[in-house]
């Protein structure tokens, strides 16, 4: 904490200025606790924007070191404890100076700016922030779902349509579906990042200042891309904001979706592939539970998400510019979300390689329950050149005898089948027992869906080398921008250093 | 925090029990600080367990007493503070039980119960406690309303729709439009803390217990009106929850219809009310500006709520017991939800009468925009007795000639009337001087509409009362409430006395 | 259609009158296609009024008759009909009328009315029709619910949490749980039909009308038990369309829990239950597929339902009156979900008892996977007098020992209890043969669960009583209101009966 | 309606094949009605498929000759019209045939193809299509808007923020910020076009055929630019649902905004703008009134989009494939949505040009209410070099002496300035009327903000190009969609053509 200046600060919204009441206690304004996920942000521009005003002669040289040199030596105690304690909010920065070295010196470098441009240009550095490292983690996802994939190319295990038995699939070819998402997220986040990596910094509230302020200058400084060229539209929109939480939200839904599929996956009855137990919890009474519980927080984040999007939807309906401290609830939205994802993708690029794969339950359970049947009903077509609609009829029946009768795919003949058919269209199916077994065949179902993008072995193969070609096209676009962000931030360091340095050969 | 016990405690989680590896820490569970607004409640499942169990002879009567005295001696040091440090969330109870009596005696507390039960009679717990203030404050906001409106019985202000000048009305009448909407809110309160005032304990997880544990007596110990009839609905179903949410949604979305209203009221262009400084914040940049803080917090707080209620509907659909640790983010939004409601609703109680209403500007408001053509036409129907279309069409010309021509309804004759009767059906109006500005007259149109419930003075007298006597009808409703649940507690206390007094008398 | 009368009726926005432009085509405003679920209802508010105007000499005597003569003149049609061909919407009534009648007749019905309380009152004849209908069908489903669980009291099947095995309940336990959500639903739809069942004609669209109206006669000839006291609040708070919403989302988010409860039995997995064939689909490709059909509809209908409510909190976050023609949407999200939940209640009150019970598989799958283990611990507890803690411990250690070594609890002994016993605390178990069995049977784990709500199948009777009485108790309730509903309509028939005759007589 | 053949058509789920039962009639199922915006996508499958069966000897060449001629046929009649009548909505195409050829011919359309890619190809072309029409009207709004705003370089206006006027800007600057958004708007939907454009064909429900389809050629011919490397990914995935749901909400809620400012300008209290009489409506009671409609119906529409992605998230909250018929409400959403959304942005194409602009009040109230008094803080700064808050306190002094004496900005003078300055630090401003009466011209104000991407209109007409441009370059992406897709659908006719042509040439 600050010695306490010879003046004390004089908040702007002191009683006696514009106002004439001290602000109900229960209104809380301004409070750092509030913007503490962002007051490094906040901190940053501080440091931009009087670096920006003293290049620029704005403010008086010495006024500018001594602000910059004050900036700095918060920096040795901590920024974010020392705005913590000094309080203000977007403001610690004038109140910290102001307390430090006097109104004289702090009360300039709030020149130009406004809480609005305060406000979204530290919520648009931790957006873009953190978009960076979600961006990280989906590849590192996807990375992970690509190896364990491969290990799984011939891991047959059954694919299910309205909870039931579907055809028979692979767990390599699986995991690859969920890759291609993942793919899609990325893109959205990517173009989420271009737009939020726009420097609103100068917009002040709406229409800039007419002191002649480098927007440019200072955007670069924040490693911004580039400066919005609309201030209005720079502090007083917020689709930026909409379309975050739409990325994340349809992500993390996603990522629920899959952790649905997990733990049904292992319940006791499907058993399929089994959480190991540092994911999992068990109950205070009921001892034999094994609860797998990082799904179920993924699945909770996920929620919360939709729910902070929904938020922020209906905070902005309204015209334009009135919401503006609503907008908190917006942000507190963005940062739980951005807490839980940064966790849960972590926890699940564990996940994924430690779960222990059930192989031989997955086979059996594969074969056990007629997902085969489509693939008997293509070898009549092949071998009896009929319909397709009068094959699946065929089988259809063929089915509905064999639940009737309780004969299980492993004991079925072709003899079922001919039944079937008589039924039909008063002939027989009259295929072979190798023909009627190897459709039977799950391992062979498999193998035989060649076609592009389908589970063979052979085609999986050919199908993975797409995906991480796409993964490694798409890491050069994380690694450019978190350069293009730290270069900025660097010419920042070194544009400080110059001024106190120029400071102190004057001197 | 209590003193390390000769044995450590031994969490049920622990490896080499059911499990064999450690908690992944990010899946942080049974974490104290989520528990934290529910603490004070798991205390009080603990000691009405715990009293149950000993009076029950479910567990021995020494072990029983040692689990109550130290139970009552963490309540001198501070439940929230001695839970938070000695961690378990939940089982924060049993962990401090154990650290300082030893397993012998600390591990006999949750016979019976489960993680399922402590965090369902937490919630309602405290999801009535908050449910007991907020219709307080309902009630209070009620109050200030009515008392306000009294003062306003005759200050003639304009009615909108479509955001357009519709019909004169009063600010008073404007008022009780509020309360009736928050009597409907005050019911959806109330039946939601009917449901939620049901005690879950001793449903354990889904089926209860093979021990006789005694329901209906800790249900009365917690201060619970009933007991669930079925255990697992008791668990497992989380509609009272929704129904929470939904009727805070309900009632914040009213108070942010409210808050609108009052924003578009304090525009420089409506100027119909100033909202004092104390609820109001400045810009940093802008000086001149006097922001309406207080509605902002409203309308955002609102918004989250509605977030919080899409949050719960989502963590919810999935099979029952599904989700378990979900509904953790569905705890968070009510605890958000009820904190902020707390915080407005005293605010606006506050707010209200301390509006600073502009009579002047609101009469004048309320004649110049044409808001009295809607008797223009009546008085020509009851004067002329020609259908109200026809009136109607008349009187439509006639505002749009004022309009064509810069005819002020100050300045508005019954020549202009005559004009238009003569376009619409080839005669003139024919109506006298004084019924054309009778009709004209603000106030007038607002005394004419004496029907019930409309906003005549004499008729807006006439339902004051109504809405008095509804207040003072649900009044003692919450007072019994908070009688009952006071009472139950009061007993458990006397019994743990009578427990503890007995073993000093034995011992 | 009605013949067209003399002179063209003139609608109120014609161009010439105060507009001077046609309205754009695209802006379909008044159109009796978005009214039609609601045309009936418009229908008794112009005989209501008309009535109103006719017995109160606000129109003349003769007008009134014709008026009323030509409404019932309609019905002969087909009032739906007339009112599609007719056009004009909420104004197909005066539309009709003029055409038929001329503006002389016509032109008079509208006489102290609005477009605000057409919609208003319209709508809340709608929903509270509808409230009826699903409040009939949420009791019919109770009833088919309580008659099966009579019919499964003893049905032993696995009670899940977090998706595992938990503890043995019955099928009729679990039927009854559903019982008692629904009778939190009834509650809810009472409320908001209490809430909706209050008149607000008369209010026109926010300060009434300088007529004197009898707003208390109208609301009787609708069948309405009460009239509304404030005219603003009547026509712009919209809080009971959102608790209506509210209350179609909670039960719905309630039905579609079980639904994906039925749909996770139905698995081949689990294969508790099976549902009858006319509820399910097959597939085009995969033969083999038994897809359940009705709980999909369900639960997407559910979600819609949900979408619906966000829809209407979106709508109306604005200052009052401002959204008029925003709440077409929210009526069309009310008509969806009223039409959704009539089919789906319907299905599913033939779908319970239809379903097929697998108990065989129930059984043995409540006892397959260590749901009994509580009972071993509380065994242990009750022979050994131990902690709970120690017992749940060795318990788990034994769980953990069987996964280990692949017994099956059937395979279990006491052997391995003492096994696990002497790892925790070095010493055996030592507990019987006998008392090891009973705690590892199922059936016995339930039976022994005679706690209040619990379900023992004696338990399981007694409460059962409660249910039935429950729903005995709240029939009368919607038959009384039915009861008042239809006798205000037979009044007002009655009344108009009365005029006509009167005006027979008179001519 | 085509003739009966001399079989009737085996529909797959008849009872007697897999099933016992006929399905209730109120599970509809297979309804061509809910297809019905998607008919034609469903069609153009049906061609492409039969197409390469045919190509591929799939199957024999004289059915598949048969089957494409009939499709053509259909044509004649109407693709929708005969859909609706055959009934089957998926399958319409398979009974349509059957009915005409027989099982024999039309059975073999359905080979390798499942319901999952029928609903998932003809959603999919079904909203590339629409997502092309949504783009060309936010183009063609972005065009409207950057016209208009050309012509408003200098009109200067009050900015608002929290609902108080804030600082003077322009109409022109304004306008643009809206291009802004929209250019942001441009970018989502065209990121969720490139995800929607891969074709899903081929890939059945999840794992595609053991047949070898040439699924590159039939995403060919239905104008995908790609096929979906991942068949499970294909069908199950429904991210790109959500991200087309949410760039449609995020447009629809900057449309919203904007519909409410537009509102809010139109109040007879704000009288910024007129809106034409052709958008607005009046009232059946209150003749007065001018209601402007347009903006409602953006408003109302745009909140239910997001309810509609509320819906779509609560649908997918399951495990992969459970969901399946739910998505039907999703579909719905979707088609609302775009129907909406047509409507409305032709609607505002034609507004915004055509509203009429109050420039006379517009200025008048730039300088009415203080939004100048941040630039004679500025003019302090600059005049005094003193600290910008020095500056900002004593202005804010000004202003409420102002406020407090009835002094308008027009009336103050440079004295006034002076007394604050004595206030706040002992000594006068002391600067120039001059200085003090430019500080106070809102024309002036505006000129000064020539910062970057500010309303100086010097700085407007610079950044109008950037504007232009980006439009100039976002167009071709549209008309090069628009081209591929077409190009495919023409290759597909050509093959259709060439292989009737061939079939005439053998015959």
């Amino acid at each position: 904490m600050p010695k306490q200046s010879h003046r004390e600060y004089k908040d702007f919204r002191e009683p006696g200025i514009r106002l004439t009441e001290p602000l109900l206690p229960s209104i809380e304004s301004h409070r750092s606790d509030w913007e503490q996920p962002r007051l490094y942000a906040i901190h940053l521009f501080d440091k931009a924007h009087a670096t920006m005003l003293t290049e620029g002669g704005l403010i008086p040289f010495k006024e500018g070191v001594a602000i910059l040199e004050a900036l700095r030596q918060m920096e040795q105690v901590g920024v974010e404890k020392v705005r913590l304690e000094v309080g203000g909010g977007m403001h610690s920065g004038e109140k910290y100076l102001t307390q430090l070295l006097g109104e004289e010196v702090g009360g300039r470098i709030h020149l130009g700016r406004s809480s609005g441009d305060l406000g979204k240009v530290s919520t648009r550095i931790y957006t873009r922030d953190h978009l960076l490292i979600v961006m990280d983690a989906v590849n590192n996802f996807r990375k992970a779902l690509i190896v364990t994939a491969k290990e799984h190319i011939d891991t047959v295990m059954p694919g299910y349509t309205h909870g039931q038995h579907a055809q028979p699939t692979t767990y390599g070819h699986v995991l690859l579906s969920w890759v291609s998402a993942l793919e899609r997220d990325f893109e959205r986040l990517w173009l989420n990042f271009r737009h939020v990596n726009e420097s609103p910094a100068g917009a002040a509230i709406l229409t800039g200042s007419d002191f002649p302020l480098d927007r440019s200058l200072v955007g670069d400084y924040l490693g911004f891309a580039g400066v919005e060229k609309n201030t209005i539209d720079a502090i007083l929109s917020y689709d930026e904001q909409f379309e975050t939480l739409c990325a994340l939200s349809t992500l993390y839904m996603n990522l629920a979706r899959w952790a649905e599929d997990i733990m049904l996956w292992s319940t006791s009855e499907f058993n399929l592939v089994e959480v190991p137990d540092r994911f999992c919890g068990t109950s205070s009474i009921m001892m034999q539970k094994k609860n797998v519980y990082v799904t179920q927080w993924v699945k909770g984040a996920a929620s919360d998400t939709v729910g902070g999007l929904m938020t922020a939807f209906l905070v902005d309906k309204d015209p334009t510019g009135l919401p503006i401290l609503e907008h908190q609830y917006t942000r507190a939205a963005m940062t739980r979300s951005f807490n839980n994802l940064s966790r849960d993708l972590d926890m699940l690029i564990e996940l994924v390689p430690a779960l222990k794969v059930n192989k031989e339950r997955m086979l059996e359970s594969a074969g056990a329950y007629w997902a085969q049947a489509t693939d008997i009903a293509g070898m009549l077509v092949r071998e009896k050149n009929i319909p397709w609609r009068t094959a699946h009829q065929i089988v259809g029946i063929m089915v509905r005898l064999g639940y009737e009768r309780g004969i299980a795919p492993c004991q079925a003949t072709k003899d079922l089948l001919d039944e079937a058919s008589q039924i039909y269209r008063g002939e027989k199916a009259g295929v072979t027992t190798a023909a009627f077994e190897s459709a039977l065949d799950p391992a062979a179902c498999v193998e035989r869906r060649t076609l592009y993008g389908g589970p063979a072995p052979v085609e999986v193969s050919r199908r993975l080398h797409e995906y991480e070609e796409k993964l490694a096209g798409d890491l050069p676009y994380v690694e450019q921008a978190k350069n293009q962000v730290n270069e900025g931030l660097q010419r920042l360091e070194r544009a400080i250093s110059n001024i106190i340095e120029k400071s102190n050969n004057e001197g």
